[in-house]
């Protein structure tokens, strides 16, 4: 125990908020978000399901997905660094049995796995395709930010090969790309049937989209009410406390 | 004046709370729906712009869009007996200056106008593809609301056509169809630009979508804020209550 949590340079401990679970991340990589938290709690979570997770980074999704039920979960990470910290997270909260982490491109999970052996797909991609927005100069995070080691496309073949027909995908992203989303999943046969939208607040425009996908799905999508993370005078709301295990009211 | 609000058989006088106008509707034909009023609200309204509004009905989103500022703007209608009465509601309200009325079938608007006429099309199409839901026993009913007479490949295609390279198609729809709706839309090289789902209240799943396409658009979107239509308490939002020029709260 002692040693899984003993700190290398660069690294912090943080607190998952969920069931005591604790977190090492890496100063010089992307940290996980809020969106990661989201997206977990978006997920339709059954326990016999064979879930896979990626692009896992830290491994923060697969540990609340596990926190939620789910007790079938492979995360991949591509970067060596991440998959190795994951590893140790998922050692660190006893979650071994839950979750396996694999170093491995995701775009490649042909080699790994036969088609359409898992239920469920879960994957907090890069947002910005290349060229657009600014690049990170750290190389790991600029990874994580960036359409560079996997673009839209990927990801959605990516689920294709990995998906039961009928199973789903979950995804967070921005908002605006709702287009993108939409009309290239179907390109995979991927048809959107649960959509939340997340807003700052109240009367602001969407920021973030959480996305249901159902591999050979009838193309009819429920539009969930709308998350507000902040209320008008800038407290959370009630629902991201929820989410939080009302651990952010103790702040 | 007189004359022109005169009401036969089989119809009924109704205020549109907006600029003093009136409006004849049948009660044996569709009548207009909230949907109407949200749908001419949602428009980018241009003054020089020529607007072609698609299957108008009775005429009430041409009469509202010249309330709101257009001055260019055809309708166009394919049953005889509703063209007929949305030329006496535009006569009757003095919008024959902004609004020609035109009993044509919109889907072979292509021997009425050049292409790319047009810098905006507005559409309320029907909702329920052939084959679900209920058919209404009314033939003018069901025109209405089935997708006999034009399906949403049918909109899209005379949108394309009607419109000028980079001008705008502007609809409300169910918001379970979103996903036909952006990605038919796309085959069309018609790019969702803007996007506002309408909710009967918090908490509630959304019922219609309200959407802005660009003809040659790039793929980006901004997701407005979501309308709500009732308080919690079952009232009318003050922002409902705005569209309607405050007129529902002396009801």
């Amino acid at each position: 125990m002692t040693d899984i949590w003993q700190l290398r340079e660069g690294e912090r401990l943080d607190d998952l908020v969920r069931d005591g679970m604790k977190i090492i991340q890496r100063t010089d990589q992307f940290c996980f978000s809020m969106d990661s938290v989201l997206l977990a709690h978006y997920v339709n979570i059954r326990a016999k399901d064979r879930i896979v997770d990626l692009g896992t980074g830290t491994g923060v999704i697969a540990l609340l997905l596990s926190a939620l039920g789910a007790r079938h979960i492979t995360a991949l990470e591509i970067n060596p660094v991440m998959a190795e910290l994951a590893k140790r997270n998922v050692e660190g909260n006893h979650r071994e049995d839950y979750i396996q982490v694999i170093h491995c491109d995701y775009t490649k999970a042909n080699v790994l796995f036969p088609s359409g052996y898992f239920q469920s797909v879960v994957v907090n991609p890069p947002y910005r395709e290349v060229g657009t927005g600014n690049t990170n100069s750290e190389p790991g995070k600029a990874l994580a930010c960036h359409e560079l080691g996997a673009s839209l496309r990927d990801v959605f073949q990516a689920a294709q090969y990995l998906l039961a027909y009928g199973g789903r995908l979950t995804m967070v992203h921005r908002a605006d790309r709702l287009g993108d989303l939409i009309a290239i999943g179907r390109e995979y046969h991927m048809e959107v049937k649960r959509l939340r939208l997340v807003h700052a607040r109240p009367g602001h425009t969407a920021s973030r989209a959480l996305l249901e996908w159902r591999y050979g799905g009838h193309p009819e999508v429920t539009v969930d009410p709308p998350l507000f993370l902040h209320n008008p005078d800038g407290s959370y709301t009630e629902e991201v406390l929820a989410i939080y295990g009302k651990g952010k009211q103790n702040e």
